[in-house]
């Protein structure tokens, strides 16, 4: 995600986009801490501590009812604020899930699925990700091979890395981290990963049969797919539903959209061309909001009861914190908690799900592969 | 596209759809005969008489300018009727700019466009249409190849033909009759069709790359690229509009919003799920309806002003008609024509674009091929 510094709400990114009368009245979105932000209930955890594994979103109906039942019994307590979907234990879940299934494919079959990681240069925080990726697939039983190469590398030797992991059967997902150095091409070097090992889920080819009525992609991009099982874990009811997508990113907002379509919603998509965003979205029973800056959906955006979940992750000034900034989302939480039915928090919202989305999509990748069922 | 067989507006589809109340009040929508929904006015016929050949809907600004102008002049006139969108003339135009181009590359490097039509059975439909193509490829200066194969044959058969047409250096464009025999798997065959001469655009590597930013298709899907083509010829504004498509094919309505979305309208997709569909296209400033259901969209559901391209051909009972039946739109022509800006009759619309947009394709593929320019 883009990311953007603001010091709160009231910022002239987001003042731009409302009504000059109304962001002269709003006062600015405060953020709580994030300990405060963290979820004061986690109905997942009492409702379904043995949800069966669920690799993909629409088997999710069955096991998202226990978890339903859950979310529907505590709105019945008097607060007006939102549930908290606590994306943290939802993604524990989903690893453990995972882990119990690789144990079960290797005694059955003797195969542990097997994730590429390909990185080039030195950057601190793509090497921050993919240590992060490593510690996470060996957690669940997932082999992981890394190759690190120098920023001056070639397009060749990226691709000849990519042609040795494309035919090595002990691979089953392949993910080159980004951002790649300028001088190389990445849509030459993504579209040279095997469609059957592209677990992120961003060839075309996949994003085509994800937009396709009566196609399945090999795999769902693994943080809409994360923003999905969210839903679908606290039994939020998609079909016939409002559906507003901000953001139109390749990598999040437009396959997110499609996701929502293919489920049955009434999609709308907005971005920087869009005028009166907030008219929009107070008319959606679901916001996934993936736009890269803070704070910009505020309270009086959301639909009273709408399901918020909250993809960005805004770095912004505060003095109080040792680092000299937290991070925030691209909902005013504070404003939006208030009015919201259910809402993601950031940290702790779809954030951990993408690694566990990358663990489940490279699982179901070695089970197609061996047949395994 | 589906076609159902309904009297009049009050029929039971459209009334499902709409308010009891406002079903009952709603006068039915009575057709005009065909003859007096044609186009009163020909704007580009006046406006632009050698507008250049446009076969990329981005490059259609500078041209659509002079039409524009004269969309607008015209709306000074005192009559509350909207502008008609003459989809008859503007596919002449096309295919005389098409003829034109052509005769030029064959002067040039001595290349003629060369597509393939490959139909399977005896279907009296499949064979009006491939011979309306063959025809209009001829007109044009496109050299048509066929091959009309038995009921019975075998879907290899088929791919055995797609193969030779895939490594004939005089073939640009591939074009397989749907509907195939049932014993034939759709998805089989049209992957078969290489990339570069998908002319009906219909593989999802190319609905993937449609749906991404910063990628193009190789081909835009002919009917959806009809639509948008009216809408450039029309000087309809569509950066920062609002626009609703109804229906959700993948022949017409997911890729006419994939179209919308990339010309950063801000698009929503209503669809047989979508409650209260009347009050989301009401918002719309344009209209693309490609549902199948005739007269589905009536007054009440149009924006005063809007853009509506109707996309549906639906037979409905005519009595007074020679053959029984005369042919209408999703949209209830007689009501919306008097809210709208701009609208398309039906026929005469969106019809003649499809096979005019078919020719452009394959043009642009022999072009690309050819590194003509």
């Amino acid at each position: 995600m883009a990311s953007s510094i603001l010091s709160d709400c009231s910022s002239s990114a987001t003042s731009r986009l409302l009504p000059l009368r109304r962001a002269l009245l709003a006062p600015p979105c405060r953020f709580r801490p994030a300990t405060v932000a963290a979820p004061p209930r986690r109905p997942l955890a009492i409702a379904a501590p043995q949800l069966p594994l669920l690799p993909r979103a629409r088997d999710m109906a069955s096991a998202s009812a226990a978890a339903a039942a859950a979310a529907a019994s505590s709105t019945d307590s008097a607060d007006a604020c939102a549930k908290i979907i606590d994306g943290k234990l939802v993604a524990k879940q989903i690893r453990e899930e995972i882990a119990v299934e690789i144990a079960k494919m290797k005694d059955a079959i003797g195969v542990v699925p097997g994730l590429a990681v390909i990185l080039v240069g030195s950057r601190k925080d793509s090497q921050t990700y993919v240590r992060n990726k490593k510690k996470a697939c060996e957690a669940v039983g997932i082999k992981s091979y890394e190759v690190n190469l120098p920023e001056d590398s070639s397009e060749d030797e990226v691709l000849k890395h990519i042609a040795t992991f494309n035919s090595d059967p002990s691979v089953h997902g392949i993910l080159v981290q980004l951002p790649l150095p300028h001088h190389m091409n990445d849509e030459n070097i993504l579209n040279a990963v095997s469609i059957e090992k592209d677990v992120d889920g961003f060839h075309p080819l996949n994003i085509g049969r994800l937009a396709m009525q009566g196609r399945d992609p090999f795999f769902v991009p693994c943080t809409p797919k994360g923003c999905m099982e969210l839903l679908h874990r606290y039994g939020v009811e998609i079909k016939g539903k409002r559906a507003v997508v901000i953001g139109r990113s390749n990598i999040v907002g437009m396959p997110a959209a499609l996701l929502l379509q293919k489920a049955n919603a009434t999609v709308s998509i907005v971005h920087s061309n869009t005028k009166k965003p907030e008219e929009i979205t107070r008319q959606a029973d679901i916001v996934i909001a993936a736009v890269g800056v803070a704070n910009l959906v505020r309270g009086s955006w959301i639909k009273p009861g709408a399901a918020i979940i909250d993809v960005g992750i805004n770095p912004v000034d505060d003095p109080e914190s040792p680092r000299g900034y937290r991070l925030v989302g691209d909902v005013c939480y504070e404003e939006a908690s208030k009015i919201a039915g259910l809402i993601t928090p950031v940290p702790g919202g779809v954030g951990p799900m993408t690694i566990a989305m990358l663990l489940s999509n490279t699982l179901e990748s070695a089970k197609r592969i061996h047949k395994f069922k």
